[in-house]
């Protein structure tokens, strides 16, 4: 089954917004087996969207349009939708009644007037349920191509998709080419040497191709292997994992969805160890970083963000002497600064980073960039100076990084 | 001139990465008074890409193409380029050169083997150069159509597009119809409620339109003038630009691009205040945001993410008898956070947030949600209990965002 998305609205086609429901109908499909061709973006007007339905349903048998069902004056897509396939629009009952319902659930939440835009469907339709939202969706079939009709707002089309997007369309697909996937995350290396570490494994005739994807300042590999059935699939993939986990070692901080900040996390967990942070630079991105995980209170006991001198004398009790002499990016501070904050704090361990992170501040001796990390803990404390390239945002996500990556080396080892 | 977009990746069409080139191509063109017409994406494959550019080549003048261009086997543009449009692929000598150059200038930030796949273009095309990358770009004309092939990495394709691709468009359009936009940012209210706070501004038949783009948790309205002169589309544009800023009042926060973040930013380097921050259920992201901002250090003191109740009494004052009685998410232990940090810091302002992210830790009387902040300043000290629903990321950003406007409310009135 040839399978497309169609995204719709004027802030997707202006790169006001970016989509990211396009991303996701793919990764749920391909959870599924089964892949997207292609996928379409198109602004809030009727003439185009009319187009793109007529495009892809030339070449699709399925197209999940999000996009353009909300209540707002510039929301095309049902009478587009009706007019690309000439039924007429007409006010939904059954959606009337599931707008007056969520609309009173909503009530606490926000307060929005009912619209009976929002109910208008095209004849010879199915509603979609939406149990997170006032629009419902609709779904028909034209000229032999399925049409789905999605809400844009993420959190309300995730639920409608595999509610019934997708079993409606399993059931409907014969045999089918079985896929699978893993994907291995990486921190370190730069993308020509992980090519370089992966030659080989990739072997496409057979069905098993690799894929790295770097998205800043990390890289994916991802290996699909596909075949008919789900025994065939496995026997593909496993080796080739057991094989690129071989080569890239420590570079890999975790596999699938788990972020460096959950593979911190489970670490942390694990070792039954404390930490506080100081924090110059990275301004508690760090702290938020660390405190994005759930349960994280458990491990998690304090962080200072101090700007100042004055807050690093105060609260991590930094000599002053120690600030006018090596100055307040330096070893000295950096490793002042982590025992500071473990002793002050008594967790086990204690973690600093102080830097400058631009635009301004650099000098010839410390340009901007130049950062130092440091890790008290009861078996030593170190410290090292790293030099980051890029804009303040880069050079601070950079800091977080790799405070973070050693912070899980260090936990890895002590395991 | 119709132009279109298409990117090229597994990694975008597998729902791995979001694809952010479509929308800085075509915020881009807009600024222009240029209009992409549709985006495609589709995977690294030789018959889905030579597919794509055809499609798109029999309804466009222009394309401009985004991804595949690296060093490692799975980029194939150059390829499917070549096979698209009947030329053959061979070294060029140009590029290689560039290459040679590119890569002894980055030597010093990453180490990548230099790879002759990376300068193999089609004949007869023209290179787009590449000021921050070893690959070049390339463009030709096909069956009348204009084909622009950039590298996917965001900050060299960018450049590429402003230096070379723009220009030889702009040069090759006619008279054109001129766009003049205006974006106004707004927190606070929900679409439906500025749908109707708007009703009848735009005027389509004379070239206005008005958009409304929900980013959770604030939302863009945008005015788009169309007229045949820049100055036409002004006339038509700046009324209703006060027009809209009269309806939305204190809800707008900013104009343009600039954030919440730069809002709060300005306001306090014009009125020369200073803060501290302590954070519980935040946990660093409000300091994280406050220090995104370049010069930060000038207002922002010191931040306390006070995790545990010993750091709330130790770093904050805040005392042990408060948190056992009221407990640590109450108005009373909010507001003693606030004076706390505003005292030991000696800033002028005392921002704290206490409450529950979740998922854990809810209550009957304060479920998931529930979070106060409380402002201390020289003038007195607020507090207030909010509501929050959402996810824990939800909750701390809609957190985040509340206490962020407030800042911006209370300096706004200090002005």
């Amino acid at each position: 089954m040839k399978i497309s998305t169609l995204s719709i609205g004027d802030e997707l086609i202006c790169g006001q917004l970016t989509d990211t429901n396009a991303g996701t109908i793919a990764s749920a499909f391909l959870a599924e087996g089964l892949r997207i061709q292609r996928h379409l973006a198109v602004g809030d007007n009727e003439p185009d969207i009319i187009g793109a339905l007529a495009d892809l349903e030339r070449v699709s048998d399925a197209i999940i349009v999000t996009g353009g069902l909300g209540p707002t004056a510039d929301d095309l897509t049902s009478l587009a939708a009706a007019r690309a396939t000439g039924r007429r629009l007409v006010i939904n009952e059954d959606a009337r009644s599931h707008a007056r319902l969520m609309s009173g659930k909503l009530k606490n939440l926000i307060f929005c007037p009912l619209s009976d835009k929002q109910v208008m469907i095209p004849t010879k339709s199915a509603l979609i349920p939406n149990p997170g939202g006032t629009a419902s969706g609709f779904h028909l079939m034209h000229n032999g191509c399925f049409m789905f009709f999605l809400p844009g707002v993420p959190s309300e089309m995730i639920v409608m998709l595999h509610d019934t997007v997708i079993p409606f369309i399993l059931e409907r697909v014969g045999r089918k080419r079985v896929i699978r996937t893993s994907t291995l995350n990486l921190f370190g290396p730069c993308e020509a040497e992980v090519d370089e570490l992966l030659l080989g494994i990739a072997q496409p005739d057979q069905g098993l191709t690799l894929g790295i994807c770097v998205t800043f300042p990390w890289m994916k590999v991802t290996l699909r292997a596909e075949a008919d059935t789900i025994e065939a699939a496995t026997d593909l993939l496993l080796p080739a994992v057991s094989a690129v986990r071989e080569r890239v070692k420590e570079y890999c901080f975790s596999s699938g969805g788990s972020s460096m900040d959950d593979a911190v996390a489970e670490l942390f967990r694990d070792r039954c160890l404390t930490i506080s942070l100081a924090e110059s630079c990275s301004g508690g991105l760090i702290a938020k970083r660390l405190t994005d995980i759930p349960g994280s209170s458990r491990y998690f006991c304090e962080g200072a963000v101090t700007y100042s001198n004055a807050a690093k004398t105060r609260l991590l009790g930094v000599p002053a002497e120690l600030l006018n002499n090596a100055g307040a990016v330096s070893p000295e501070c950096a490793s002042a600064m982590a025992k500071g904050i473990r002793h002050a704090s008594g967790s086990d361990l204690g973690l600093a980073v102080t830097g400058i992170a631009g635009p301004d501040g650099g000098s010839e001796e410390k340009p901007v960039g130049t950062v130092f990390i440091s890790l008290a803990a009861p078996d030593g404390c170190w410290t090292k100076r790293f030099q980051f390239s890029g804009n303040r945002d880069e050079i601070r996500t950079m800091t977080a990084w790799t405070a973070l990556d050693w912070l899980r080396r260090y936990l890895m080892k002590r395991g």
